[in-house]
């Protein structure tokens, strides 16, 4: 079958033949129907973050049809329409037993560690396909998987409340889904934060209030549209520390700040000013978890959550083209989402 | 291997030779050390409930040493000190991916569905295994993982808090968890209701207030021990319409009533007077998750749950003695729990 | 000031002339600008309910503007457009310190043991009041303090999560905000019960799946509708037992039955089959809490509850009106909420 | 009434006669039977921390009997036992109505900034009064009301839950409550970190795992301790940047950091690897609330918080005696909480 892969870091993709993968007692194999260019497979890529071993198919945002089932796995047909969950875990170590699998002891990633979905067939685990249903386009349900998953998991570790007002710095794929997970978890006003005018654009689309970072400062007009309260939870989605500041600035009492951008550097505050006095939280954010992902469907499915404005375009699997969409990614000339439709 | 099996209801159990269970790659072999004698499984015998296929090796409260693991586990190797989560689910259905296995569409039970504890070895998936600290014994480590377990589940579904009152009907197994998890939960107050003046006394001992419901109406001797308010937790572990209507007439405001006991009939109440002017709950409980063992092995290993004083005796696997506690069972004349040691 | 009044029960509320009352300290005196006429409301003039002392000013969903402030009062102003929470609390006793004030062991209704709404002015601790946002006019201020506040704590109650399935019995002004509430809160499908075809079509408006239960029996439906799952959360707002025992049997694995209804008789249930094989549960929902409204308020005033289709009509306070409306109460012949605007 | 009264800072505080306070219709009048003096108090007396208006009568850990009921307040006689909230709040404001009233818009601290407990009588709305169990002797009902109080708020802010560990940094008062608490909640182990080896004997005898910082690097003690693991829940109590880091990097992943220690200056982290890499929290912690409190009570009542050990001495209302428990306090020469018993 046809695979683009990563054959040498800080190199360009590669098309290789390699043999469709055997199917253990416990694996699905998956026909994709399509896979997402992820801002982290550039890196990945660009060697910033490891992939092993190489070579490496990319791609760990994945949406297919079962073609055939191992011999163990129950619930699962040739023909079935699923979605991946990115992470392939042991399912027996404690984290894996307490639901918290984003630790799993030797879980690997799907596209970094084993290979993933920029190509014709996939191989996985039962434990970790998701039902696709028929409402939600194979493209939709691919990207849902990592940029939706990971915002929803933001939103639960911040404990969202119905009533409560939000702030997302960051309107990537990340920050549309959070907007409108947040509108759908009950929020009552959302805060877009970015600096490109197009992305806030359609974050007013999705209803959130837009603030272009570069014309205004994010936590004044917080403020003075929350008379001076502030938000519930603000989201940092982009790694910055100036952003990780003005997130943590714009927080109410109670506020929750949700760390969910790969940053580097330090982040500083004052404990008894900053964090006691309004008894506020900073919360690290990892991996989503497989139970947060029927919910995720279910949102999606019914439009609660809608991608299709998200996507900008599909295009084949093919080496060149997929190249040319990470020059574009590491150079932040690309507009909404681009999907592998094999 | 030798196992002792129900090869047909309504009759003695049997000591049968049969082969050392194979080990799939996702499986892991454990040498018996211990496996406890459920109620259930003298319901088994006696053909209440039903075991299937036959003949089956009974024995859901399994703890020993892993003998050979499969392929694809990590985590386990021979000698590891373990015990059992008595359900064998899928892993990758909508119950299991929400961390609600008790519910998988597949799932099956050992000592029911499939072989169980009463043998020298028992095979089981990696999914089912947990580490077992040295300072559990192996005869604990196995009721552990059912009459523990259980009534652990319970309290979590009751959502017991720190500083609630509590009522356990029913000083059995389950009843002598039931009060130490509660008061390692918080609980300032719990009211130990049985017939039987001796497990009445070892209620006592774990700190319990009892109440033999042959001599005093338990809910007046509740009511009057509360400030006539009532308690915030009752859980009814012996599935009588009677115990269940005073376990429902203690509750105070806010009070809930877990269903533990496996009952039959009907439970009737006025939905005005006797639930929204208290704002009471009834709350169904089956079975206990995999994600709360971990917590209860550390209540226990700490000594946090002491389950020394609830396993009366010890007999070798031997068919003759196992139908003896049955019998015992059946007729009410145990005390304490008994567990088997290969 | 003038003032509607229920001076014997199973008469014609009179139109009194009576002081405006005194302001103690703690208190704040409000000009009636919005007060509902509540189905309860023709209860207490029926003798139903209890009301004491007579003769007393009915109403107990009431808006309206500050007109004086107690000396001890900080926060309020004249002029202020403020709503009031029915309870009038002791705040210090066991349950007022613990945010559970409806069931305060001192609390007294307005409308209902002190002088309500249905009056030009009406005195009430600052305790019990709310500011009302400009966004919201006072008759959906009025109406919001009773059914949609109930509503509210009912889904809060029955613990309402994101992506659930909620089917709600009962289509008039309770379930009226409780469907939009529902998805307001992220729920994915509602289902609407009622035997009114124009309540139904007016829940189709708020986007729920209407369900006629004269032509159809709405346990099939929700069943069909949710793959025969069934629903995570029903209301019965009606207090029929056939009512409860459809939504009772509606709930899905994990489904929780909040009842809301002021019934007579019993209500039974299967515990073994019905409750502990789905682990369901019966909550019993009384009055909301203040703690809720400030989050209640800011789902109305953003629009995610929107209350101006519940209102059909305002009248004057004039007791012929009232009691004419109240006696179309009596006979079902009514559609919407009827506010009186003094 | 005698009353010890700052009446200039830096200065000792005075004797002084002042009237019996008047009592208001919302008001409880109490006779001081027990007023702790907690190290805040020195601080307020060095001028660190604003009181305002001076003179001021110092006291905010308080219990006593009622000497006299406002013509309001129900629930209160003559002769009850009490304990009170050190804050008097409004009630009404959108935090009162929340029940987070530390955020009171207009709360104000007893002995801060109104009169407190150094005095023969205190006056305080019944708002802040709760009955103390006949069981609890006024000294521990006094100091319960702030440090006890504190630690629980701040294991509570943290989401402690049974079969987690916790380290405790600073073995004072609040540490003390803190340990046995922790224990109380359903912690399985609880290192306590200090330098003072009769503080940590002393927390080794509520069953805590004692590391001296002096001697020892706490976060290895503690990672070695827990299998590398690290603490579910640490508090920090002391308010140093070595402490704050200690605690922080003593976590699990999961972890919370509780931050109740008055600091000065910076904290400082890595957002990537020691907040998301493992789902890490700060919390920042700041009062303690009424709804608090009846469980607190009910967990000293009982004897799983024991306070006994915790009051070193007790001294009569005398202005010398008290200026030289406070000089102690500033010098640290102190062992054990020092209570005024007038």
């Amino acid at each position: 079958m046809k695979a683009v892969r990563l054959v040498e870091t800080r190199e360009p993709l590669e098309m290789q033949e390699i043999p469709v993968p055997e199917v253990d007692p416990q694996d699905v194999l998956v026909r994709v129907k399509a896979a997402g260019i992820c801002h982290s497979d550039a890196h990945y890529r660009a060697g910033v973050s490891r992939v092993d071993p190489l070579p490496m198919t990319l791609g760990h945002e994945v949406a297919g049809i079962v073609e055939k089932v191992g011999s163990d796995v129950t619930g699962f047909d040739k023909g079935d329409r699923v979605c991946l969950h990115y992470l392939v875990t042991c399912g027996h170590c404690k984290y894996c037993h307490m639901g918290s699998e984003q630790f799993c002891t030797s879980g690997s990633m799907i596209g970094k560690y084993r290979d993933g979905g920029y190509a014709e067939y996939i191989v996985i685990p039962a434990r970790s396909v998701f039902h696709l249903p028929d409402e939600i386009p194979f493209e939709e349900g691919a990207i849902m998987m990592c940029s939706s998953s990971t915002s929803y998991h933001a939103l639960r570790k911040t404990r969202l409340q119905p009533g409560e007002r939000v702030a997302i710095f960051g309107s990537g794929g990340l920050g549309m889904s959070a907007i409108q997970l947040a509108f759908a978890m009950g929020a009552v006003q959302v805060f877009a934060v970015d600096i490109n005018p197009e992305k806030l654009k359609q974050a007013e689309l999705y209803g959130a209030t837009p603030i272009n970072a570069k014309d205004d400062d994010p936590v004044q007009v917080i403020k003075t549209n929350t008379g001076e309260e502030g938000v519930d939870v603000a989201l940092e989605l982009i790694g910055l520390s100036v952003t990780m500041k003005q997130a943590f600035d714009s927080l109410a009492v109670f506020g929750r700040l949700g760390l969910v951008g790969l940053s580097e550097g330090q982040f500083s505050f004052d404990p008894y000013n900053e964090m006691m006095m309004r008894e506020a939280e900073i919360i690290g954010v990892s991996d989503h978890l497989a139970q947060e992902i029927p919910t995720l469907i279910e949102l999606v499915r019914t439009g609660r959550l809608d991608l299709s404005g998200v996507i900008s375009e599909t295009i084949p699997l093919d080496a060149d083209l997929i190249n040319q969409v990470m020059d574009n990614l590491d150079t932040y000339r690309h507009k909404g989402r681009i999907v592998i439709t094999p």
